[in-house]
């Protein structure tokens, strides 16, 4: 097995703290030869499903055999498990509250889970607040030298999961909603890109957005818009501007759809 | 060809969400050997002008070869081409906005322009709004690992371009402006260091600045100093302090000077 | 020697200006092959305790022969020297002002320590403000590469110490304070978690805590907890919350002890 394996790192830690370069300093004493990658470090503290989201936009593209160990962790220390979860191509190192099930599930309908325990593969002392340095980062190192995921413990069957919130269909209406914010101030929405042909109005607080649009510059400058995003879902734009700040909308606001069908 | 070539990436994406961390996965998936460096990623959003700035501060410190992504793209999706600009030792590869002109130009005065548009090396669904994923990276990939430009679609000589503003000489005064504020506060101008010697004072807002100090801690703490920058330009600094604060000045505010000769 | 050292970097440079991207620019310029991780860029403005505390706790977890390159430097420019200390195991890079003095005499009890003076290792012109680009990058690139810390500078003997506050003992009365504030919060204290086992009561502002915790999930929710930090010190925590803003706590605030001897 090749060596040169790349691991990407997605938590809630920030980059003010030094914990991100820790956890990279025991994976290079573990694995000299691994490639690490940052996913993103500023999931807001403690927010699982945004974690797991952004873990299932950006897992894919990378080349099989990453190792994509993800942190974001209120119950460290506490009775959780810690799983490894093996799609075949890819594997996932993280707590076991849902975070990397997002995107396991997506990868595959039923992936190998294995619970973390065996000691071997963690630090010599192991603090009740940091597995990330302690726990996820030596596995995640291990796994990467080629060590089987069922070396570090048990087989299971039972994990938590999280999934995308379903739209509510009833008749020619729908409602969905917005499921994340990005950084430009896009609400990414639970409408897959899939159905747009089916939309023939969506509402959004007290505007009515008419038509699908193709980029951003097709609206006039200040234009919300309804565009299909890069996640694969549907986006609320306005055009050169902050739509969430401009709509006042957030995760959550509901988005009332008129179906053609 | 060496295939370690380095890769930097230059874009408005933030660290919040994983877009920059996906442009890696799309770029060790095609060049598992690339060294990938990031510049920045906190350019202010969908502004070209900072993003020139700073990748023009900064391009010239790497190795030959290295290959430069940037993008900071508002027009992404609509009608602006892409580019990749070829001055024999970088090569950048962005969208024709401007945002590599000042790197490229001071770096050669007739670099090689190709506009992007060889859909082999693009990923297979280009999304309407993530070049930087579906488009730069993946053509930024392939440049490193020897594919020459032309093979990336075919040579044009217009391009946009975007310039530091001049300063404006008449007789023995001159009109400067702030070109940028760094992160500590320091105001950079558009005064090239090599002027420094032809100047008697700088008149910023109601401060006058009697000469050019050599460090920080030449100045009394809080005094306003100006400073040879290490951008090669003339910044107006207050010692230990933040300068843009405490002035209340910002990017476009007048610098007036009284010229020696 | 292995040419494939690991280079660290902790700076107050942040990650909007590409100042730490220009630094890496320098480095593999220097040594292709060297492999760099980022501790931290979000060092508070000049703070020369918060980048000494922060390095003190991420250094050790890097293999032996790795370089902790470290820039928080208020007096560039002016007369502070600047340093190579070299503990055997480790080598640092740093200006004289204590920032690199808590991990290195963690480290080793005397480390051998060099003025930096050799131009021959620093780029060919150096500016007044940005050593981190001129001086340290390349001089820690020049290490990475084997160049031995005497070639780099004469060896000296004096050099600027910083040391973590000590707790003020009297009777069954101790008086302690918090150092740091983490991005999650949590007040770091200059307890040493060894000592835990002799406190009885914990007293914050208003607050009396009268048992140490070992999980975060222990105390209620909004419950302030002291809980053994992976700092090796005592934080202050509540759970699930921003301890410093609901207690209204920053660095130096008192904590006092009540001792059980």
């Amino acid at each position: 097995m090749r060596k040169k394996r790349i691991i990407t790192l997605l938590t809630d830690f920030g980059l003010k703290d030094p914990f991100v370069g820790t956890m990279k300093g025991v994976i290079y004493s573990i694995n000299p030869d691994a490639q690490i990658v940052d996913l993103t470090h500023e999931i807001s503290p403690q927010d699982v499903f945004e974690g797991a989201f952004n873990l299932c936009q950006a897992y894919r593209f990378f080349p099989a055999g990453t190792i994509h160990i993800a942190v974001v962790d209120p119950g460290v220390g506490g009775e959780r498990k810690s799983l490894v979860i093996d799609t075949g191509k890819f594997i996932f190192v993280a707590p076991d509250n849902g975070i990397a099930s997002l995107a396991a599930g997506k990868e595959h309908k039923n992936p190998e889970v294995f619970e973390i325990n065996n000691e071997k593969y963690f630090l010599k002392d192991v603090s009740c607040t940091f597995h990330g340095r302690d726990i996820f980062a030596p596995v995640g190192a291990f796994l990467s030298k080629g060590v089987k995921p069922k070396k570090i413990g048990p087989r299971i069957n039972e994990y938590k999961k999280i999934d995308i919130p379903e739209i509510k269909t009833e008749g020619k209406r729908a409602e969905a909603s917005v499921i994340h914010i990005d950084k430009f101030g896009n609400a990414v929405t639970n409408i897959d890109t899939s159905l747009t042909n089916s939309i023939a109005r969506l509402h959004v607080k007290e505007n009515t957005i008419e038509k699908i649009s193709k980029s951003y510059e097709e609206g006039c400058s200040g234009e919300t818009i309804a565009i299909p995003g890069s996640t694969g879902f549907l986006e609320i734009s306005v055009n050169k501007q902050n739509a969430a700040e401009i709509l006042g909308i957030g995760k959550g606001e509901k988005i009332v759809l008129d179906l053609d069908q």
